[in-house]
């Protein structure tokens, strides 16, 4: 079956999207205004660019209203961010700073979280999660003309990482039974991480 | 436990990542040289940036080697790729083109995929995955000095997408079970998305 995307509404090609690149880590941002607003909220088009220098992007979307998520202009007004990381214990809570709430009132609050001190930053962490990126902004890459539908891909490079002890092991390795992370799925679903299977990469052919 | 990027080697900080930021959808990428011939491999650092107009991310690394990927310099040669979505039934087959071959080796061959015509671009799909979007390059934003650890966001446009028509129903709602997609995490490990729960937004406050 062949779909060109002008064939489908802004809302079927969200759903394409998001039913078919998946499963997706999520961002747990926490952000702060110029005036000291905390923000939070959780994104799940993110991933890894780089690890020299250690840098994250997330890609916010304007949504149906049009109106720039909170996030966005303040990582834009501080560039300072942070990244958190969610799983299967912070899940409820993390779905509460989903929630839209007005620009000056906090996720935080709303949701009951902890903000705790960044090592490098202004802007804090959220306590309950495992694992914690400090970002400063490196690059905002808009894409679309602003409309609903349009994106923005935000590059945080890695300042300092706070990570639960019980977590990580020598070398780098972090103990996923531990992490119990989850994915993004569409519309209401998420993933448990538990259901795994492993491939080793095939050496090349001889003579290579 | 608090780290600071400098103290971690080049390894630690890509283990870091991967064992954190998961789990990942994979991009299988199609790619054509200017002479023709093709490549195909996997890439976890992917995610979705936009939907007006579709647009796609993914991040190639430059390896231990220091030397560009066949993928990325197909990319910006020809402006054209094909990023495949694999999944259970496609996943050994995928793991095969993460082997790496000479440049004019085609994992096509090496892994014995199927090159299927694309409709609007020159570059082929891979006939077997359930999934395909058509790519034209948008833009190619390098971060890092080029040395191994370095990494590059790959934009790429949607023109036109190819899913098995069993997966698709009316409205861009893809069913999850007849996909099934699996999910990228550390070292050789993948999970299957089976293990669900469900969270529905939370309404704002009242007054809001």
């Amino acid at each position: 079956m062949i779909i060109h995307p002008g064939e489908l509404t802004q809302k079927e090609r969200y759903k394409l999207f998001i039913g078919t690149i998946l499963p997706r880590p999520i961002a747990w941002v926490s952000s702060m205004s110029v005036d000291g607003f905390l923000n939070a909220a959780p994104f799940s088009f993110f991933t890894v660019v780089a690890t020299a220098p250690m840098t994250l992007v997330f890609c916010p979307q304007i949504p149906a209203t049009g109106r720039v998520k909170d996030t966005l202009r303040n990582v834009e007004a501080t560039g300072q961010f942070v990244i958190n990381v969610t799983n299967e214990e912070t899940a409820q809570v993390m779905n509460l700073t989903a929630t839209t709430l007005a620009p000056n009132d906090s996720e935080f609050e709303w949701a009951g979280l902890t903000p705790a001190p960044s090592k490098t930053i202004a802007v804090p962490r959220i306590a309950e999660t495992p694992v914690s990126y400090e970002c400063v902004l490196r690059q905002v890459v808009p894409v679309g003309d602003g409309s609903p539908g349009s994106g923005a891909a935000v590059f945080g490079e890695v300042q300092c990482i706070h990570i639960r002890e019980d977590l990580y092991d020598e070398g780098g390795y972090v103990k996923l039974d531990a992490l119990k992370p989850i994915g993004r799925l569409a519309g209401a679903g998420y993933t448990r991480v538990t259901d795994l299977f492993f491939m080793e990469r095939v050496p090349p052919p001889e003579g290579q």
